[in-house]
């Protein structure tokens, strides 16, 4: 015979499917949540409820949004010339933390992993495509990531665009800033050596 | 301006609020909840309201419970003369995992604090003095942690119930099983031998 009480027990089964949520951490988050003010509680479920039901991707650059445009491509600021196309929605608030870049985005929402059955008809590449109909984009920036995966994507879209006119860069390799020397990859190192810039 | 959608930031947030996760585990725990099917998403929030509108102290033991009294206090099968106290509903789950305790259970929420301003009356003590009314209970076993809070709970609560004619027991303290000798603390250690048996 069970010893918890049901909703207990599915709400600690809950937590756990999250990922990196083991069975003991997975009891913590449970009780916490249990232990919260009602009205606090309840606007943890909603929280979920309500992104689940309103966030989608974005007509434009395919990052979720809870409208029809995300905030990135309605703000009039932005350089309308630069895309930067990353693999992930995290990816773009990672690069948005900068606050140095001020072009848009393009989110392909996965990687060229054949391995894993992924090809470019899976990612968003036609509609990244088509942004460039209208002829207002100059570059495109490659930030997918410094993966073999992410270096193939890179690789095949820049063949893709670089006869549409367009120019394609790919995000500088390079040590880490506050990282230690000696604890740096050789491959890391070499292509830090291969673009190093004078000073 | 903010660059991500607003469903998205505010569930993030109510991750972040969880004990002992971060703004990246958070993010990463939001895009998981958000990439599940719709379903599964629901079920996770309605876990959690229905966990918060339906647990409660069970009238007995006052371990958590959807019911008037907990699984435990209805199981016909316990030693009613036997009752451990603990000070948390975690730790009820812990002892239950062992399958080798067959009695009932006293859960104090919480534990004598002087610094932190928690004192017996704060603590489910009086609900477990009731308990000792009928006279049924003969043995109270003290499963509050090693600590020196949960010690003296325990020592308060021993002084509360030796003179109903209780026999009061304690935890053995001892070197777990599997560790390594050479790693148990002092204390650990000459509480260990303290308690030897033999063999």
């Amino acid at each position: 015979m069970r010893s918890s009480a049901l909703p207990l027990v599915k709400l600690i089964e809950q937590f756990e499917r999250l990922p990196g949520v083991g069975k003991k951490s997975a009891q913590r988050l449970a009780f916490y949540v249990l232990n919260l003010p009602k009205e606090k509680a309840l606007e943890f479920a909603a929280a979920i409820v309500e992104a689940k039901e309103k966030i989608h991707k974005c007509e434009s650059c395919q990052n979720l949004t809870d409208a029809a445009l995300c905030p990135v491509c309605l703000d009039e600021n932005r350089d309308k010339s630069l895309v930067c196309v990353v693999e992930d929605p995290r990816d773009v608030m990672a690069i948005e933390r900068t606050h140095e870049y001020r072009g848009l985005y393009h989110v392909l929402h996965g990687v060229i992993s054949p391995l894993n059955g992924v090809g470019p008809e899976h990612l968003t590449v036609k509609e990244l495509l088509r942004r460039f109909e209208d002829g207002l984009v100059k570059e495109v920036i490659m930030a997918t990531n410094p993966t073999v995966e992410g270096e193939a994507t890179a690789m095949y879209l820049s063949r893709l665009l670089k006869p549409l006119g367009l120019r394609v860069t790919r995000l500088a390799y390079g040590v880490p800033v506050g990282a230690d020397l000696e604890y740096a990859d050789e491959v890391t190192l070499s292509r830090a050596l291969e673009g190093r810039r004078e000073i």
